[in-house]
């Protein structure tokens, strides 16, 4: 059990997870084109590599401050499956999750959480509250960040870079 | 701005602060006689002194690990007046939000946040990670722990006895 990142390149992953991360990017794109925050949650099966739930940020378009793509993800899969408990399941998410996102990955008890970019001023996990730290925390998933980070920061530079050039 | 709970008993409160309390208990009764944690979370108005959203746990109902009181609640709230930010409302819950609801709390920018019992174990306000006391936290509601205390507590007492007589 650890809450420790540890550094992957793509060329550690097999080809499953290669897609899993593709899935998330192409996701957070559709989200960046509906104006929201460039971020994606995809969660899966490591056993049958089958994917079960996609979400990406939903906040302004749903006018739901919870509509974070993790949280979608988890409600989705849960209500897929009518299971609160997701212990066989992973979650690949482009960003590092928040303090609302980690403590409900906790709850859904998810085997692993891979994450791609790190959040030093929203982050929960590695960052900020560091929830998975805390001695009260019930339940830690493994945790792998920086996953196909490069692609993941580049995605939300260029979506802020937008946001700034649009409001001059 | 202060994260600190402050002690209030019933007699300090307005009627309209009772009524609110009265409805959230009777919720949590609700959520009880479910089989849920009987935890409710109400939002209000205090300048039109109306409630806008009422909702106890279905986590279990509605195999969602993330449908929490509060979640809900703020959910509920936003989807009505079709906005993120409920910047003119305060929050009664029966019980002390987990980090996951604090810091959702913090996301929906809610003025108040009322709480009847402390949760040593499971909180994220006054226990655990305590959300708001951490720098990279960007809005912290005002917070008063301890409302109605005793009647959340004895209605969460009442709940676990059951439970516990149940599994002999």
């Amino acid at each position: 059990m650890t809450s420790r990142a540890k550094k992957y390149t793509l060329d550690d992953m097999d080809t499953f997870l290669k897609n899993v991360i593709d899935t998330a990017l192409k996701s957070a794109k559709n989200a960046m084109e509906r104006n929201e925050i460039p971020v994606a949650a995809v969660i899966f099966s490591p056993e049958s590599e089958k994917i079960i739930a996609i979400a990406s940020n939903r906040t302004e378009q749903d006018h739901d401050p919870t509509a974070h793509a993790e949280i979608l993800a988890v409600r989705s899969a849960s209500a897929l499956l009518r299971q609160t408990r997701l212990t066989d399941y992973d979650m690949y998410v482009t960003l590092e999750p928040c303090p609302m996102c980690a403590t409900a990955i906790s709850f859904a008890r998810l085997r692993r959480l891979y994450f791609g970019a790190y959040d030093v001023k929203g982050g929960g996990v590695d960052h900020g509250c560091r929830v998975y730290r805390n001695q009260t925390n019930l339940y830690t998933p493994e945790v792998y960040g920086g996953i196909a980070q490069t692609r993941c920061e580049e995605l939300l530079s260029s979506f802020f870079k937008t946001l700034r050039g649009n409001d001059r």
